[in-house]
C-alpha cells in the first residue's frame, strides 16, 4: 500500500518530520510517499496562508496521487480535505480529523494543543465543521511559533507538558491531540509524562487511511463529494487541469 | 492480533454473521474471537433489552478478553461501549461508532438504515451521544424485524435498497450505514446497486480496532474512562468481580 | 398512591437515606416503597458499575413494581430510566431528570454538584441526553468518595457549600442540583447558607412522580418507548422474564 | 393551596375553559383562582399581541397574586414567564413549559399542535429557549383560528386528530402537546383515539405547580431571576408599581 | 431618510445619549427621530422591566412611526424587536442584533460587555435567540448600575477597559459589543485603548437600518412576521389600536 | 467610496451580472470596482473548484484592493472570506453572509436557493460556520447548472419560483436568499411573484459593506483575524507576496 503524505508547508524539514511519524505508524508493507508544498508559507500560520495552501495541496495531489492508495494530509488544518475527497478515487484523511476521531474512541472529550495565540479559534472551527465540537474539551496554544519545535526542542517539550496539564486540569480533556505537524514526534516521546493519551495526528491519519483502504468503499455517485464528471479549468497547470477534467470511471 | 468480537444477542446465527463479516474485513494475521450473549434477548430490539445486554457484554468481556488485543462490539447499539473502555486495557470499538466515523470520512452526511419503527430514535440518540448528530442525514427503519434477514433474505434486500434510496433522495445521505448486525453481509453484496457507499459497521469496527491497536495509546490515568483502581462488586460472578477488582497496572 | 423508590446501590444505608428524603417530600397518603440493589457496586461510581446497575434496576422493578403507581429512580445517574419507561405502565422519573426540570423552573441555568473527579462528564452527558445541556451551568465534583457523606458528614457539608459557591460564582448557576443520593438530606439542611436554591433530586422526583400519576397519561402505542408486545428473554430469572413477556393491556 | 391561573386573552370563555381544565387536574384541596386579561387581544395570535400580553399578565399578577401559592400561565406562549419568576415569591409555571417537561418524561420526542400557520415558528422558538429544541419532534398548525374551537368543536376535533396523526407518522412524535388554551379540553376527550399521549398544558402546569409548591424551594438571591430589590416604575398603575417596588423579604 | 430611534427607558438623558450616537453614525441626509419611553423603568435592568418595556415600545411606535423609514431599537435588550417587525412596514433593527452582526463580520467570536450581575444571562439568551450563540465569546458584567455611566464617567471608563481586557484574554473575544445604551459613547472614545474593535450597538443599528432601507425588501405575506391582517385590541389606546387594526397594504 | 467586487469565476459575464447588481444597490457616490477570476473554473460548482478560487480571490485582492474602501465577495460560497479579513485593512463582506444577515432581520428562518444537487450541503455548511444554522429553513437546489441562467433565462425564472414556493411551503422559509451570483438580477425581477422577500446576496453585501465602512471599526490587534505582522511567502507572485509581507500599520 502506498500512502501519499502531503505537507503543504514549503519547509522540507516539516516534511521529514511528518514522513518519519507516518513511517513509524505505518504497517509493514505500507510505503509512505511524502510531498512538500511548492509555494506558500514556510509554516502555515494564518487563515490566508491556509487558503493558499489548499491550492498547493491540489497541485501536489495532481502530481503525486497516481499510483497511491490513499492520501494523508499532514497539515493540522486538514487543508483542502473535502476538495481532495471530491477529486480523488481513494481515501483521504486529515491528521486533525483522524486525531479527533481516534481521541473520541479513548476519551469522552479531547483537548487540542497547538502553537500561536491566533490558532485556537481555527481548531474550534475545524472540530465544529466535523460535527465534533461537543467532544472538544478545549484548545490551548503555546505562546511560541511552530518553528521553535526545531530551534528549541527542549523548551518546546516543557511548554507542551504544561499545555497538556492545563487541558487536563482546567478543561477536563481525557486525551490531547497535538495539532501541529512539527509537534508530531513529541507525542510518543512525552507520553510517559502525561496523565492522558497524547495523540499524534499524523500517526492517527496513517492508521485511519490504512483502515479505509481495507474497507474498499466506493465513491458516491451523487452528493457534495461525488465526482463532478469532468470540468474545464483555466490557468491552473496541465496536471491539475487534467485532474479536474477527469471523468469518473 | 486477536480481536474479541462480541454479539450480546443470544442467537449464535447472528454471531456467525458478524464473525464472518469481521473475518472478511480483518487483515491477514488478525484472529477474530467471537462470543455470543449468554442471557437476554434473541435479537436486541428495545431499550430494556439493550440495558440487559450491557451486563451480558461485561460478562463476556470478563470471560474472553484476556489475551485479546482489542474488543469490537458487534451490536449496532454499541451496547456497553464506555463501560468496556473503562474496564479494559485495550481499544474498544463499537460497530455503529466506527461506521459513523468511517462514513464521515467519505460523506458530508451519513444515513442510517435499521429494522423496526421503534429503533430510529435510538440511533439518533447514539449519534448525538457521539457528538455526531450534525453529520446524521437521517435514519430509516425497515418495517420488518431484524430476524427477517435470515428468514427472507431476498425480501430484505429489496427493502434495504428502497431504504437506501429514500435516505439518499429524501434526506441527502451521501453514505449509508447499516445499523443492524444481521444486515452486515448486505453492504458488500448490494454495493453495486447503490448510488452511495454502503457501510457495514462490523467491518468498519474491525478496521478501526486494528488501527487503534497500531497506535498503542495508553489508558488515561484520570477522567471518566480511567481505571477505577479496583472496586468490590456484589453478586456478579467470579470473573466479572475479578475484572472490577483489578488494579490498574 | 404507592411510589416504588429504587436504589440500585447495594448499600441499605443509601436506601434509608433516599427513602427518608422521599417520605419527607411525599404528600400525605403517598406510600414510599424502597428497594435496594441486589447485586453490583456498593455505591455506583463508574460507567461500568452503572451499566451493571441497569440490570439490577430491572430486576427490582420485576419484583416490586406490581401494585405501585409510579417508579422513582433514586440514583443520580438515572440508571435504566428509559428501559423502565418501556417496560412499565406507570410514570417513571429519574432523580436527576426531575431535579434538572425543577431547577429549570426556578433558574435560567442549573449547576450540578457531585462526588468524584470522574463523574462530572457523566452528568454533562446525562443533561445533554435530556436535551438540557444548554441549561447546565456547570458540574462540580467534590474531591471525595460519596461514601464520605456517611463517615464524615461535617467535612462533606463544608465541601458542599464550597462547591455551591463555585458553581454560583464561576459558572453562573442560579440553582444547584445535588447529584448523589447520599447528598439528598443536605439540600434542606444547608439551604439557609446558600445564595441559590438547592435541589434534592429525590424530592423533585417524588413530586414529579405524584404530578405525573395525577395526569393519567396513557402509554404510547408506537415509538421508541411503546410496549414491545411481549418478548422472550433467556437466562434472566422468572420475574424479569415475565415482565418482558407481558403483552400490552 | 391556591393557584392563580392567568389567561391574558381578553376572552372570558377562554378563561372558563382553562379554569375548568385546571380544576379537573388539581388535587382535592387546591383552589383555582382564574383571571382574565384586561386589555389586549381577544385571543393572542401574533408576536405583537403576545408582547402586549406580557404587560397584561404582570397587571393581573399585581392584582391577584397576593394570597396565592403558585401561578400558572394558562396561555400557550407562556407569556411573561420569566418576568413573573423575577417578581414573585412563588412557583410560576407556564403551560407549554410544563407540557413539554411532562411530555419529555413519557416520550423521546414531543410534537406540538397549535392553531394558525404563523404560530409554529413561535413554538420552535419557545422550545429552544427552554433548551428543549432537541426534544421537539415538530410543530403542526391547524389551518383555522383558535376561536373555531368554540364555534365549530366537531370540525376542530377532526382536524386535531389529523394533526396528531401527522406529528406521529411524519415527525416521529411519541407524545403530542396541545399548545393553545382553547384546545385544553380536547386532550382528555380525544385520548382514546390517539396512538400517543395527548398532553394538555394547563393540566400539566397545575400538576407541576403543585409539585413545586411542595418542594418549597426558596428564591435565588443572585442571578437573572433574583429579586431586584425594589425598583421605581413610572406610569404603570399603583398595584404594579407596588409589586416592582417591593423589597425582597 | 428618517429613522425612529426608540429608547423605552423613561430617562430622557439616555435618549439624548443614543440620539447623539445615532446622529454620529448616520449618513448625511438621515434624520434621527428619538423617542423616550412614557412608562416603565428609569433604566431597564431586569426581565420584568423589559417585559413592560415591550408595551412601551409598541406605544411609541404607534405614535411616531408614521413618516419614518426605519426603526432602531436603542435598548440593548432589543425589546419588542419581532413584535415591531410584525406590525410595521419598515426595517426594524435592534442595537444588540446589529452589533452582533457587525461584530461577526470582523471577529470570529464577539464578547459582550454590560452593567450588572443579573444581565449576562439575558444577553446569552438574546444571542442564542438570534442563532448566534456559537459566535458569542462571553459576556462580562461591570459590577455597577448602568446609571453610573452618567454619575461617574471616569470610573466607568476604567471598568469598561478592564472588562474588555477580560473578554479578550479570558474568553477569546476578537471584538467587544457594548450592550447598554448608556455605554454607547464610550466605544469611540476608548477604541484607541483597546486591542479589539469596540462596537456601539446604536451606531451599528443605524448603519444596518440605512442598509436595509436601501435594499427595499417587501414584507412577507406569510409566516410568523407577516402582517396579521387587522386585529381588534381592547383597552390599549387609540393609536396602538389603530396600528393593530391596520390591514396590510 | 470604492467597493472592490470580486467574482472569482473566470466568466466575465458573471462579473457583469454582479457588477450591475452591485451598482443597482450602491448608494450614489459609491463606485463599484469589479474584478474577474484569472484562473480556475468557468462557474465554481464544486468543493475543489472553490478551494482553488480562494487563491484566485487573494490574487485579485493583491492587485485591486489598493485604493478601495471595502471588499465584496460576489461569489455565493463567500470564497476566501476570512482569509481576506486577515489580510486587508477594510471591511470584507461575503454575499451569502450578508444575505443571511439581511434575511435574519426580516424573517425568523431563511431559505436558500441555488443551482445543482451537489450544492445544498455546502450552503448548510456555510450557514453553520457563521453560527446561523438554526436560522436556516432549508436549501433547495434547482436541477440545472448555474450557466443556464444565461442560456435559458425564462426556464430558470420558472424554476426559481417553484423553488421559492417549496422553501416557503415545505420548509417554512420566511425569506429566500438567492445563493448564486448568476441569480442576482432575478431577486428584484421576481419579487412581485413571491410570498416572501427575495434577497440578492450581492445587493445585501454592498449595503452591508457601505454600512461597515461608515462604522470605521479598526482591525483587531490580537486573535484569529488580526494582521500576521508580515510573512514570507514562496512562489506566489510579487503582488500577493507583498500583501502577505505587509506589516500592520
Amino acid at each position: 500500500m502506498k500512502i501519499l503524505v502531503i505537507n503543504p508547508n514549503t519547509t522540507p524539514a516539516v516534511t521529514d518530520t511528518v514522513a518519519e511519524a507516518a513511517r513509524a505508524a505505518a504497517r509493514p508493507g505500507t510505503e509512505i510517499v511524502p510531498a512538500t508544498g511548492e509555494f506558500g508559507a514556510v509554516v502555515i500560520g494564518s487563515r490566508a496562508e491556509n487558503a493558499l495552501a489548499a491550492h498547493a495541496v491540489l497541485s501536489l495531489v495532481a502530481q503525486h496521487a497516481a499510483g497511491c492508495d490513499a492520501l494523508v494530509l499532514a497539515v493540522s488544518l486538514d487543508t483542502g480535505l473535502w476538495a481532495c475527497r471530491e477529486l480523488l478515487d481513494m481515501p483521504v484523511i486529515g491528521m486533525t480529523e483522524a486525531g479527533l476521531m481516534a481521541g473520541c474512541t479513548v476519551a469522552a472529550r479531547v483537548g487540542v494543543l497547538t502553537f500561536g495565540a491566533r490558532m485556537p479559534q481555527l481548531y474550534r472551527e475545524i472540530a465544529a465543521s466535523y460535527g465534533l465540537g461537543a467532544r472538544l474539551a478545549g484548545v490551548h496554544a503555546l505562546d511560541m511559533p511552530a518553528e521553535q519545535a526545531y530551534s528549541d526542542p527542549d523548551g518546546v517539550q516543557a511548554a507542551v507538558l504544561g499545555g497538556v496539564k492545563q487541558l487536563v486540569e482546567r478543561d477536563g480533556a481525557e486525551a490531547v491531540l497535538f495539532a501541529a505537524a512539527p509537534m508530531s514526534p513529541l507525542a510518543a516521546r512525552l507520553q510517559h509524562l502525561s496523565p492522558v493519551p497524547l495523540i499524534d495526528g499524523v500517526a492517527a491519519a496513517v492508521a485511519m487511511a490504512e483502515a479505509m483502504v481495507g474497507l474498499k468503499l466506493p465513491r458516491a455517485k451523487v452528493g457534495s463529494v461525488s465526482p463532478t464528471g469532468g470540468r474545464a479549468m483555466r490557468g491552473v497547470g496541465a496536471e491539475l487541469s487534467a485532474l479536474f477534467a477527469r471523468k469518473p470511471s
